[in-house]
């Protein structure tokens, strides 16, 4: 009876003891270190952007506002000021360097400090220890962001000194623009330390195997208004994640939708939300590669907001983004391509998919006359004006970013955090590192 | 030796159950329904007022930028579109709605959904089943927020059917202004039913139990910046917490910081930042509040962003918030009370805390004679300009607002939610509630 009451207990315990065990196992798979970090930039892409999209993407002929990506893996904020030597808001460099170092810096700032000194960035730190590296971005591969994960300058401008760090940065794949930026000379080096140069996006379905150097644009990579079927970031990301993940011991991987921000800085909305849905189907290639590679985490956020966008303005409550649909190329190019001809109000009717009111065409005409960039921008301030789209600047605003999360550890990005915070948080997570992994 | 070996296990695996047993009472502490929810909403307060508020508090002679209580309480956002009959932009009525009664209704429905039928709400559900029940706030009593917790009518401007439902919603504490929409004859009624009514801010130091139907204002309570040692919404949540608490049952109390709103649609950076200091001094309180009752859920959001506010605007990367400790009282009370008389730019210089330039002055002149109501825009114009701030509209725009919780069952805010979503799970936390605790 003592024994089998002693037995019983035991029997009890032992149940107790593996569900104690099970439960610990849990909490130690949700916080493990995921062998693969992909890294994820919006440029630009304040808050408002992901509402603006979410709206822009509903289906008006339901009851309901479909959800998008952001939504369902919202998991907290980021701030984003620079070393306060350069005020409350940042510039991409600076907010990059915070991403890439965890360090505060002043804009301009590529990888280094305050006192302009080199800091190690989370692809230098992963590559030391072996994991294979890579970015893939829409804007020339040397622009800001990717710049401070692969590079060390005190002014972001100094594009050729940039695109030379890349030789050293012994980057895996470096996919995006830029071509002017590099020399023959130059890519004669990368093609000597082994890397495949391609120059046309066609050739990237073709590499199977080894390092990539790709710049498919002399500068950035096409609007996706102007080349809704190219999916090139998706791509270029998808590709990037088969080359890198055939390293055993891992990879990380920054991917920025990078124009984002410059569809901000020209206050033009439906170039921003068409960059946007190449951005969230970017994601989803990523979550996929997830489903298949469980041990990758994948951390979004935007380097700060661009523009002062809000959804709606001009004192009415309302947002109108039907009017984003029609546009079949963005103003930029409508200017610059369709309407150096003669009949050139048949052209941009075409492109943009709606009749302009005749208030509407004496703005658009007096633009005309004017010069090029006029029209631009009055084509521009047209949809602005039809979506009630309100905008307070060509420039940054200081305004939080939101942070996504999903994998292992994605726990981690809960909450508010500094931007510096995010990049010790994924330092955290690399094997090599002494610190703990930060628990809010 | 085998008996030891089976106590030793005994013993470790007892050690093991007691861990477990820890654990799982963490876990069921943590998701536990709490005895009384305080849920708060900032009536305007888009993702740029919380950002505007950190720098605007952060004290420039340190290097690092100070925390605030939003970025300690943040656990994610919330989606504000009303029912889709009212396009993506709400107002406060359908967002009140919203989250009291979890339904998206029409903009103007007070607690009634698309159909105009009443729905219940969250305070209505908490009184039904024995808990009290209050509302702390700076506008009228009866305004659309408030209004949507204790009251049904199908337009917020019927203030004065509103206020007589009041006296039907047996709320415990109504706190605020709106003198103005109660009679005589409806003061006497609640009085019959046993208020104690207040219509003096001193007289809430006086009530130490019973009902309070408490009015402090003819409309809204003072701006905090005309008002800075009332600390008024402070002190009523504080009175609302001690007398609400005095119910063994527990109680929900809505608190609104419903003015920050007002002065963002007048686009007044200079009294919002004043009102959120007030706000986040509320919070303060009620987290204090939680130290000594931990069985205690504080949830706070918005309902909406109000004027499209912007950290900085106007082409450049920056953000000065210093210009708006100067100003000691709000531009609206600036001039109705200080510049009547002939010497208007002693005490206009007085008021604003600094001395406008010549090329200002000549702006500000012009308004004056013109007319009182362009010389407060002009003075908010000049504050907007110093600061680079920049605002859209005079009305709301769609962005998605933040969520911010502390107490038991907080992690149930997590993430990305619509705002009928906040409802529900508060909704879900009532003890009487069949439906589970929804976990994301």
């Amino acid at each position: 009876m003592q024994l089998n009451r002693t037995l019983s207990s035991l029997f009890a315990l032992t149940l107790l003891s593996s569900a104690t065990t099970f439960a610990a196992n849990a909490v130690s798979e949700t916080s493990s270190k995921p062998k693969n970090i992909v890294f994820v930039i919006g440029d630009g892409m304040g808050p408002a952007y992901t509402t603006a999209y979410r709206y822009y993407k509903d289906d008006p002929n339901t009851d309901e506002i479909e959800s998008t990506i952001f939504d369902r893996l919202l998991v907290g904020m980021a701030r984003t000021s620079p070393a306060k030597i350069s005020g409350y808001v940042t510039d991409s460099a600076a907010s990059a360097t915070a991403l890439s170092a965890g360090v505060k810096t002043y804009n301009g700032a590529i990888g280094v400090d305050e006192h302009k000194q080199p800091v190690t960035t989370l692809l230098e730190k992963a590559k030391s220890i072996g994991k294979s590296i890579g970015v893939a971005v829409t804007s020339q591969v040397n622009h800001a962001t990717p710049a401070s994960f692969l590079a060390h300058n005190e002014n972001r401008r100094n594009y050729e000194q940039i695109a030379e760090d890349y030789l050293d940065s012994d980057a895996d794949v470096i996919l995006g623009g830029g071509q002017r930026y590099f020399s023959d000379d130059l890519i004669k080096q990368f093609e000597q330390k082994g890397y495949q140069y391609l120059n046309q996006f066609e050739q990237l379905e073709t590499v199977q195997t080894g390092k990539v150097l790709g710049l498919f644009a002399d500068v950035q990579l096409p609007w996706v208004l102007d080349n809704p079927k190219g999916k090139q970031l998706s791509k270029m990301t998808d590709k990037a994640l088969s080359l890198l993940s055939q390293n055993d011991k891992g990879f990380v991987l920054v991917v920025e939708g990078s124009i984002i921000d410059w569809a901000g800085h020209g206050n033009d909305i439906a170039t921003a939300m068409a960059e946007m849905d190449e951005f969230a189907n970017t994601l989803a290639t990523i979550e996929r590669f997830i489903g298949t590679h469980p041990d990758t985490l994948m951390v979004v956020t935007a380097d700060h907001d661009t523009g002062g966008l809000t959804v709606g303005a001009n004192d009415k409550k309302s947002w109108n983004p039907a009017i984003l649909h029609k546009l079949n190329a963005s103003p930029q190019t409508i200017v610059s391509t369709f309407t150096a001809q003669e009949k050139w109000q048949d052209t941009l009717v075409q492109k943009l998919g709606f009749k302009p009111s005749v208030e509407e065409w004496k703005t658009l005409t007096a633009a005309k006359n004017e010069k090029d960039s006029k029209l631009t921008r009055a084509i521009i301030n047209l949809v602005n004006k039809r979506s009630n789209t309100g905008w307070t600047s060509d420039d940054h605003t200081a305004v939080d970013v939101q942070v996504f999360a999903t994998g292992p550890a994605s726990e981690l990005f809960n909450g508010s955090q500094d931007n510096t915070e995010i990049s010790k948080k994924l330092d955290s997570l690399l094997p090599h590192s002494s610190s703990n992994i930060m628990k809010k």
